[in-house]
């Protein structure tokens, strides 16, 4: 699935995947009225409204970009119908031949791991029968547990061709807490990126990265160049571009020179680009035109510093 | 809530939880049967052999028992039905007057957090309507993203009367790989000690501990001991009693001298002790006999050494 990946950033000739992460007070009002209409003003009603907005989108960006990434927290806050909704959101992204990064964070010791593992990229077994649940093709991980909470993603990962994001150096403000604490002369997340690249060894693809993937923000330039050294062969994940104050030139480093080595998210920034000053020329029925120009805006951007 | 929690153990002269994580190959054959018969073999039949199973054993351990630990990992593998059996198991132990601590490890950034914090723990509010969505008292979470990917959680333990349990050191055989890097002459698990325990400063309760806990493994018996001594005013929740080969005198170290600071969880040393050399007169019927014997040998056993 990483050969899958590389190939569709090349023929895209974009490094760009879209996070739907829906939140209420971003979708449209039409949509949001219309699902209150017709459910009341209940969980149901908002997994509605998420799955046409995801869907609309999906659209009209598609042909634009290799893969979308949903973040399974906007949906499992709703319970049974926002479960739902990532589901169909899933297989509706996938009908469009989209890969999919599964944004659930997930970790546990082994045994639970594997059902995490079963269930979102694996198969789960009813005596002979086999169920695929959430068909993700990539998801994320926490390593705060070792290698025992990662290796039965890794089976599944060989056995199946699907891959991990694993959390290395995260985006956000307070990721220093624990991941920049200096061990042995260099942050815990150097660390950590040490182990991501060694489990990944044995699952390197033909276009010399590993199935094992790692996730590093863009708000800290200096530590992703010094990751992307470290871990040569590892494909990098990286969020924090646009809203959470990422640029292009900060996520330069994440590449290596031949222009490959990481797939940057937006999330906000192309799926509420309607909300904002920039796409303020879209009408609020132009949603998804309004996303469709700010994947265009974004893949320039990226593309222009990349190749410069 | 974590007063509750302490007073339930009192009452019950128990600290233990017994986790609700069940597998089909420890489903006693005639629910299994049953539900295939009803259902296929299908994932909604094993949701329905789960809810069976889960609601007999509450059935029969209520009584004698603070809380229960479901592992939502165990559930969501099997997508829509298995979440419904999760819901279902909780508001079932719920009306028994038990109090749910969701193993569900989340961790992720500020707005994401929220998300989840809103779902498992707060309320989920579409206009003006709020929603209750998987009703637990306390929930698990993952520290290696930092502070901002932990308030939104400490905001609802305060607005919601909630706790939280933090993993500080894991019971699983890798946990050391990280958690034990050494950082400033301490190991990372201390560092993140001592975070847990700055984050729940502000939210101490009548019995003197916070609605902000950890967790520490029972496998680790030197480490809990210096964990407890670092954080006086911080609950233990004990993974790794009896299956993984933590002991009662494992776990000493993690209560204090008035045989109070931790409640030790146990899963399929009681609900399959049916399956167990040690409870096999129990016949397969008797299954939820069986979890009610296992759960006063286990209280014993922890009582004759923490009151040693």
């Amino acid at each position: 699935m990483i050969d899958k990946l590389i190939e569709k950033i090349k023929e895209t000739d974009n490094p760009t995947v879209v996070g739907l992460d829906p939140r209420l007070e971003q979708i449209p009002e039409f949509i949001k009225t219309e699902a209150f209409e017709a459910y009341g003003k209940t969980p149901k009603a908002v997994a509605e409204a998420f799955f046409r907005f995801n869907k609309e989108i999906i659209d009209k960006i598609y042909d634009l970009i290799p893969a979308v990434k949903p973040q399974i927290a906007m949906y499992e806050q709703l319970g049974l119908d926002g479960i739902d909704c990532y589901i169909k959101t899933i297989e509706y992204a996938k009908s469009k031949d989209l890969i999919i990064i599964g944004d659930i964070k997930r970790g546990d010791i082994a045994s639970t791991a594997k059902a995490y593992s079963d269930g979102h990229i694996g198969r789960v077994l009813v005596s002979e029968n086999e169920f695929e649940i959430f068909k993700q093709d990539f998801i994320t991980i926490n390593p705060y547990m070792g290698y025992d909470s990662i290796e039965p993603y890794i089976d599944d990962c060989e056995k199946y061709d699907k891959g991990l994001f694993v959390l290395v150096k995260t985006s956000n403000p307070n990721s220093a807490e624990i991941q920049d604490l200096i061990s042995d002369g260099k942050p815990i997340y150097e660390h950590v990126g040490q182990l991501v690249s060694k489990w990944g060894t044995n699952l390197i693809g033909a276009n010399g990265f590993s199935k094992i993937g790692a996730v590093v923000g863009a708000t800290h330039k200096e530590e992703a160049r010094k990751l992307r050294e470290l871990m040569p062969n590892t494909f990098f994940l990286v969020p924090g571009y646009g809203t959470q104050g990422g640029t292009a030139e900060d996520v330069k480093p994440c590449f290596n020179k031949g222009g490959l080595g990481a797939i940057v998210n937006s999330s906000r920034g192309i799926t509420a680009a309607f909300l904002s000053e920039k796409y303020k020329h879209f009408s609020e029925k132009e949603f998804a035109e309004a996303s469709r120009q700010a994947v265009a805006d974004m893949k320039e951007d990226l593309n222009k510093t990349l190749k410069d």
